[in-house]
């Protein structure tokens, strides 16, 4: 972090000063990857994401013109221009990795040097000479919360944002759907049960050859197994069709309102209600997410944008869904209800993964003719 | 690490104790890969690996018998178990991973948890209450030296180690050798090539949909693809027929007497000489290496084993061989000698991966008739 912003611009010195690094652990198992540029075309690239906050922002002019907006995990600075373009009159673009200092390179070509301040750091410990009227962030990971980064956007709304003020996006909402013949499942299910032959093959030849038994972890490597296997999710590109009911909504957040404890999910499990379409197995289970940016009530959007993950026929998002298996999987009859009720939990070895507990219960008119309790793993 | 080892056998409370974890990155970006049963399962079952040091341990039993043993980074356990079946009185058994509690499982169930003590906790920081005859320890990583763990290895030599000691293995080798036909470095080349395109297409975009150039990032796009598709070591699995000339040693290391300085690299360069056997074209160098047990003078082996990782028509070890690109290729007479000065260096940022520093000489008779300097990456 050797570039300091200029604050001869009437702030006085120190009021606005580029942050701390991540946490060094977070930065190797987390940062880092946003520092590499295809990793940020990959990002960009997504037509469905960069296209969504592009016309949410620049098609909301009113919402912007003259606004002072702070950008959380800026990357390449897209979103700042973006709002500059929309008649921002100063936009702080929060930015911990070294995507920073290329951001500043891409805001001088744009000749926004003058509008954008690109601080290096996280948003938890920059400083910033004012609050901010919007604050933009694509913050949205696999099931919509892998990452956690939602945290550091709701710390920045709590920091810094004005009363009024509007949060872009401002909702987003997880959805769960059930989902019928799932290829992917049952070739995981083909790998595991090759891992029990694996395994005594293993055996087999420990003993023979170096007179060693390891029958002992014979368990904990299946347990082993079965979690990378069986209980992990799998990024998906489905198609509406695969689906054997509706998606239902698992979690809606009001960003604005929303607090650290409504994203660490211990305090109470979500709910949701599948309603299947036809007799059919039910392999799996898809989470996908919307988020809409609607502004606030005092700076409402006037032209509403909606950037959805659903499965699609079209060209998919880069977050495509995560898919879920049954094993083996529930027979369903058309009109049953798939409810589930899930914990969505941090793990605990890396709070920006996640860990799902889950029961579900399959019937109609009362009657539950299948129960299921697992848990899986968002990697 | 809720595990004490029980210290009631004549050594004094504390003279026998596991020490700390990891640093939390180092574990992050290291140590959390081998706490998977599924990557020790994968080690075990390289033949040439478990083989050689079953064989180098279990064929010389006079090396072992009655002696006190350390187990460096012991994993599952299996040469310290190979030790006691050699007949040791005693083996330490140190790993840092939560592995530790599954090795002792096993050695429990081999029988022998009254000769080998597993202690967890980095072997920096754990505590023996004496000297030890033998270090025992598979240490190897990529080219020889990716992941640093030979560090660990001499640390331990000189805390513990008695005059005369042996270490098991005694030597390493690193060779280098030129490669002929290269598909694999050809496909990088493509790859690299079709990243200049995408650039182009990638900023088309973003000026037609979203007013915004990044041509600011193009040469820096890139050098990030160069250094990912032509300046990183690959994997390979080579036949010796794709070698146009044999190895040549790069790195010779007595472990009885090597210095972590040393292994460091920072003061000296590498030098080796290959003789090309044909006129061909040479696509690339791969780094593979041997390992000897000798044993010590005081202590010799008497029935010496080697382990190596040089390309084979046979079974590959895990650690294949590391591949490195001439981009583009060198054109070669029979009778050529390709001589290279190579820095093997540590990365700045995860000094358990390796920077290779090079230039290259190819000619003969004195005359140079092609030079290059070029560096790669060994993640």
């Amino acid at each position: 972090m050797t570039h300091k912003v200029d604050v001869s611009d009437g702030y006085g010195l120190g009021s606005l000063k580029d942050g701390k690094p991540p946490d060094a652990t977070d930065n190797a198992n987390y940062f880092c990857e946003y520092a590499f540029l295809y990793h940020q075309m990959d990002m960009l690239e997504d037509a469905h994401r960069t296209g969504a906050y592009f016309n949410a922002i620049t098609w909301n002019p009113a919402s912007f013109k003259d606004k002072v907006v702070l950008d959380v995990g800026a990357g390449t600075c897209i979103l700042s221009i973006f709002a500059a373009k929309a008649g921002a009159k100063e936009v702080f673009a929060v930015e911990a990795t070294d995507m920073a200092i290329r951001g500043r390179k891409i805001v001088e070509a744009q000749g926004m040097g003058h509008i954008i301040k690109v601080l290096q750091g996280t948003v938890e410990t920059v400083t910033l000479p004012s609050k901010v009227d919007v604050i933009i962030s694509e913050w949205m990971g696999y099931l919509l919360l892998r990452e956690s980064m939602l945290d550091s956007v709701l710390i920045a709304r709590d920091r810094f944002l004005k009363p009024g003020g509007a949060l872009f996006p401002s909702h987003a909402t997880l959805y769960l759907a059930p989902v019928g013949a799932a290829k992917a499942c049952r070739e995981k299910q083909q790998s595991f049960d090759g891992e029990r032959q694996h395994w005594e093959d293993f055996n087999g030849t420990m003993r023979k050859w170096y007179g060693t038994d390891f029958a002992c972890m014979r368990d904990e490597f299946l347990e082993e197994q079965r979690k990378y296997y069986l209980q992990t999710g799998m990024f998906v590109n489905l198609s509406p069709k695969q689906l054997v009911g509706d998606g239902s909504p698992l979690l809606r957040l009001d960003l604005l309102t929303a607090t650290l404890e409504d994203l660490k999910g211990a305090d109470k499990p979500c709910t949701c209600s599948m309603r299947i379409s036809k007799d059919t197995q039910i392999e799996g289970f898809v989470g996908y997410f919307d988020v809409d940016f609607s502004g606030s009530k005092e700076n409402p959007a006037k032209e509403e944008v909606q950037l959805t993950t659903a499965p699609t026929t079209e060209t998919a998002t880069h977050w495509g869904q995560q898919l879920f298996g049954f094993y083996p999987p529930l027979q369903a009859r058309s009109g049953d209800t798939l409810k589930g009720t899930i914990w969505i939990k941090r793990q605990k070895k890396n709070h920006r993964l996640l860990h799902l507990e889950a029961s579900f219960e399959l019937g109609q008119s009362g009657q539950v003719r299948d129960k299921r309790e697992d848990s899986w793993f968002v990697d």
